[in-house]
């Protein structure tokens, strides 16, 4: 079986897990929005992760932060002078790209090998290779290019009645800095001691130039950050604890060990201040892509807001008696892209047998904590809906669940295994009788006979992880 | 006991429910970011709002849009022609209002009757009554305005490289549009038919000139909102359906009936195209707020996408073979607005005697559903943290619960009141023993030991509702 995305967006779209964004008006760029499944799913992993980062962890707790924040804090976290993208354009056909893009290209192309990641070069760098081996413009194919530009990935917006720079305001790039300015506010409320760290989920925006592969990369999304806050010099064994507890989540749901590899940046991949910095990668089927990125940032960050605030961040550790500012761990996952992970892990073909003849299904093998429906109840005829509907409601109330009484049970499980559900309930004319259901497992697709009194404590441990 | 909008602030911030944005920077005009315990109030919000009209419900499915939707969005819905504020600017000391709200003030001071709402006025007829009125400058006294312009309320922003009107979008004013541009997709991938509703909860954005009451009106905010799709004839029946259903969610998470009023709009307050609207209100510290908005919309939205996109959206009825575009309800919650009356609902100051002395504890009677904690877990004596960490442990796994071990045990339940939270377990030396726990309440006081074997029955029916 291939494993494409052309067949993995197929089947998002066509049962209501992604959907183009604004499709009936031609969509708008790279977005996507999600539907009846697909909302299901993403709560499930946004559930999943704040149930081990924050609920169920000791050290951790959570704060959900505005999306638009004072500009001084873009100014102390670097984005507003630093974070853009290298363009240029070409003269002849007026194409637009970016500088660092085309040098990868060309290289992987030639089967040239660059000195050091592009990431890192200079602009002069960058014009300087493309002149020197004469690069051409991928559109026209001629070499004749404009001088590079910084473009800032922050989407602006005003904030009042004037368009000018004193209403400027952005869209979040990621949603750490709001934890990092309330990290004297939390930890006066939670009266947390360090080391502690405080979670986040939500929506950030950076106005990508080539956004793409599905919602692998799209200019809104959505992040889950950790900024765990820890007396400098305990940093390496915090940063490697967090290392393992991300890679860990990710098998508890199901994740393959071969499917995903963890890449220890090389030292001068890392930023000025990290001492670490490990991503954790999953084998998409375009390639591997960074899901998790696990960084070690000592006080870069508590040590820039306190100079440009002015007010004092620093901790005092009433155990030592000392006053510092914290080291920073910060395990920073992208929500929309551990969803695509999870689907593209899930999905698979499988060749069932039946009476001698071959026939194939499609199933998302999804972990029951992440599947969107976790129980479909299907009464055998329609004559039964007034008992099935029962256990139906009654299921309800503790989960996800979805009522179909349309076609034959054959298709009924075979569409219950393409959205994933872990469990089918099938009631039949017996039901009636002896008040049993028949539980159909997607994986095995094996079959038990369950007593309807008994489904509450059956179904207790079913989706836990 | 009076209970004062400074109060509640004051405990909001000092517990760790609400902060200032970016209040190291100052803020940021009337931003507001959750603290450790505001989100997981919100976050119990929003699950028991999906829980009851999305997971529950048989009608309604989910989804979840991108902020950022094509500019024909807000063509069609009337957003980009019509969805303005009435502005203008006192000539002598410069400062600029809302036409529509020194009207309404004026005549509450002056004792004015007017003939209708404010909102229905034109620009001309707001002019006229200043004018004739002789209405002067809240800010300088003097009477002298500019005309009246009208300013768009939605935030604009450029996607891609360039700062001009083919690449500006807008960060959507309500969440409701991106429902319907997906009617079609999710009725697809769902295969409900009509009658079918579908929820989403989100952030929106309204760049409103007078946000104020702490959280009651941002900027940003998020809602939770719900079209409910009805075939034409049936919609006065939904429509009393959903007015019901929305009254009896915030009545069983303990909103009192004398605190919430439903008031049904005039109709000359009504938009053309609505046959009905009731705003579900609350008694906010600060006087009458809505909180939900109930209207019976018609076929207005889906008529509007589909003449603008040139896309058929009629749904067709397989029982009665006819093609229609469905009616709408839409009862369309504020989520930050909720939170906030919960919160103020919830806020209490009791007289407990205590050995003949009077005393005062201030609780927050939340529902155990919204409570932020769920279950304080309080070790006696510090050499008892090993066992009722444990507890804790266990607990967690199902609950957000806080372990505290710091001060008396007096102290500790005053604490725990201050946050709302519904259930204390003490673990104390007998524990170590007996194997049993003291478990207090918090509105009754009342205290009873249990089997620590049993805290997981005994919670089970706890946080439900």
């Amino acid at each position: 079986m291939e494993k494409t995305m052309d067949k993995i967006i197929a089947l998002a779209k066509a049962r209501g897990f992604v959907y183009a964004g604004s499709e009936i008006y031609g969509g708008l760029a790279n977005t996507w929005d999600y539907g009846n499944l697909g909302v299901e799913l993403k709560n499930n992993v946004k559930k999943a992760w704040w149930q081990k980062f924050v609920q169920e962890n000791p050290y951790n707790v959570g704060v959900d932060c505005a999306i638009l924040m004072n500009p001084q804090t873009w100014i102390a976290s670097g984005h507003l002078g630093s974070f853009s993208d290298p363009l240029m354009d070409c003269k002849e056909c007026h194409e637009r790209f970016r500088a660092d893009k085309i040098i990868e290209d060309f290289a992987a192309e030639k089967g040239i090998e660059l000195k050091s990641s592009v990431d890192g070069w200079s602009k002069e760098e960058m014009k300087e290779f493309i002149d020197s081996n004469n690069v051409s413009c991928p559109t026209c194919g001629k070499h004749n290019f404009t001088d590079i530009r910084e473009f800032n990935l922050m989407f602006k917006t005003f904030q009042g009645v004037t368009e000018d720079a004193k209403n400027t305001v952005y869209l979040r790039p990621e949603t750490a800095q709001g934890i990092f300015v309330n990290f004297k506010n939390v930890q006066r409320t939670s009266r947390k001691k360090v080391p502690f760290g405080i979670g986040q989920i939500g929506k950030s925006f950076r106005n990508e130039i080539t956004p793409g592969n599905f919602t692998f990369r799209t200019r809104e999304f959505e992040q889950m950050e950790l900024e765990f806050f820890c007396k400098p010099g305990t940093q390496d064994e915090w940063f490697q604890y967090w290392r393992s507890f991300c890679r860990d989540w990710l098998t508890s749901l199901g994740m393959k060990e071969d499917e995903m590899r963890l890449r220890d940046h090389d030292p001068e991949e890392l930023s000025f201040y990290s001492t670490g910095t490990t991503d954790i990668e999953y084998l998409f089927p375009f390639g591997w892509g960074e899901l998790w990125g696990i960084a070690s940032r000592t006080d870069y960050d508590l040590t820039q807001h306190q100079n440009v605030s002015g007010q004092d961040l620093t901790y005092f550790d009433d155990e030592t008696n000392e006053k510092y500012l914290p080291y920073v761990i910060e395990p920073s996952l992208g929500a929309d892209r551990v969803v695509l992970a999870f689907l593209c892990a899930a999905y698979d073909e499988e060749e069932v047998g039946k009476d001698g003849k071959s026939d194939v299904r499609t199933v998302l093998h999804f972990h029951p904590a992440l599947a969107p429906v976790k129980i479909g109840v299907l009464p055998l005829s329609k004559k039964l809906n007034e008992g099935a509907e029962k256990v139906f409601a009654e299921l309800s109330k503790k989960y996800n669940c979805e009522f179909d009484d349309r076609g034959t049970i054959g298709k009924r499980y075979r569409r219950m295994d393409e959205i994933g559900t872990p469990f089918c309930i099938t009631y039949d004319f017996d039901s009636e009788e002896d008040h049993m259901v028949t539980i159909r497992h997607r994986d095995s697709m094996e079959q038990e006979r369950i007593a309807i009194a008994d489904l509450d404590a059956y179904f207790a441990d079913k989706f836990t992880f």
